[in-house]
């Protein structure tokens, strides 16, 4: 692609490294911010400086919040030994949706897959087990996608914990296997939270 | 969409302005500039800035440019007084592609579309008509995309300078009828360019 001009090109060439945006769409989306007030480009600019800069995660969960507890941890009408495990930030908010769910949540940042370098270590799950072994946790729900990674997640941390006084259980699969859990309805979503069953630390759905 | 922090919500939602871009395509796409180095979001964010308050337009031709007059206008080795008219800068980098064309292009900005609310004096058609007044132009090709916005584009601007000393003729319609000019692949709208035709202001395509 040609660039009639170094500042298109710069402003294209960094759009195109979002994910599933190419140099094409990246030139759609940077000559309509042209043909926008200037105003759109500076307050698209700021919201995602101040974003990256600012935003922090919160020291029990992990999930984005503006403070140091998210709203969520610091919620005294919450359970607060009933803990949700999901991968990201998405599904917190999938299951927020539903209004299905009255407790915690720990958001591991993603989901063990040796296919993409991703170990147990890079994860926030020894925080998780802790919190475990402090005897702060009744009941732990898995709540990953169900698909292969999200089990051997799902069966790694399970087998961490095993022995400890502590019930584990995942959400019931109504959810299609190999499914992205952020994609489920909200019915689907909220009844498999409610249904949720007792996790046998099998690898099987 | 529910959000634990007001940072996150507002990037966003300043995403989610842009075209095709949903809020679930936009929280995707924060969220992955928040796994990566800060250096990559302030990177765009100021791309994105000086794009937007520094990038010029063209004085002659309407192109984006860096300077007042484009690279293509100000290189003395293009011809001068053939001038192919286009839509918008996306199919200047497209004929430029192809390497089909040495002459200058007048970008106008969009085409006549009553739909649209976008009028003839809502383009760049003005400049154009007067150079042709003012005898630089030999040639004139019409090279805008053959729906039924682009015939309508072409005709009014023959209307205009019917009766003066101008060739005038249009890129051969080996582009499908319908079809956007900037997906058309390079061979076939480079000869295009090379076997036009003259334009008799019909807008039969
Ligand atoms: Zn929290
Ligand atoms: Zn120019």
């Amino acid at each position: 692609m040609e660039f009639s001009s170094k500042l298109l090109e710069k402003a294209v060439n960094e759009m195109s490294q979002l994910p599933g945006v190419g140099k094409r769409t990246a030139l759609r989306l940077v000559l309509h911010l042209l043909r926008q007030p200037e105003s759109q480009t500076v307050q698209l600019a700021q919201a995602l400086l101040n974003m990256r800069t600012e935003i922090k995660f919160c020291k029990s969960c992990n999930n984005i919040s503006d403070n140091v507890l998210c709203e969520i941890c610091s919620n005294p009408r919450r359970q607060q030994d009933l803990i949700c495990v999901v991968e990201d930030i998405r599904d917190v908010m999938a299951i927020e949706n539903t209004s299905s769910f009255k407790g915690l949540y720990h958001v591991l940042g993603g989901k063990i897959s040796p296919m993409d370098g991703v170990g147990p270590h890079d994860l926030n799950i020894t925080p998780l087990v802790n919190k475990v072994k402090e005897g702060q946790v009744k009941e732990l729900i898995f709540a990953l996608s169900p698909t292969m990674e999200g089990d051997t997640t799902n069966f790694y941390i399970f087998k961490q914990i095993q022995g400890l006084d502590v019930v584990t259980s995942t959400i019931a699969r109504g959810i299609a296997v190999g499914d992205e859990l952020e994609y489920a309805d909200e019915v689907t979503l909220g009844r498999s939270i409610l249904n949720r069953i007792p996790f046998e630390g099998s690898l099987k759905s």
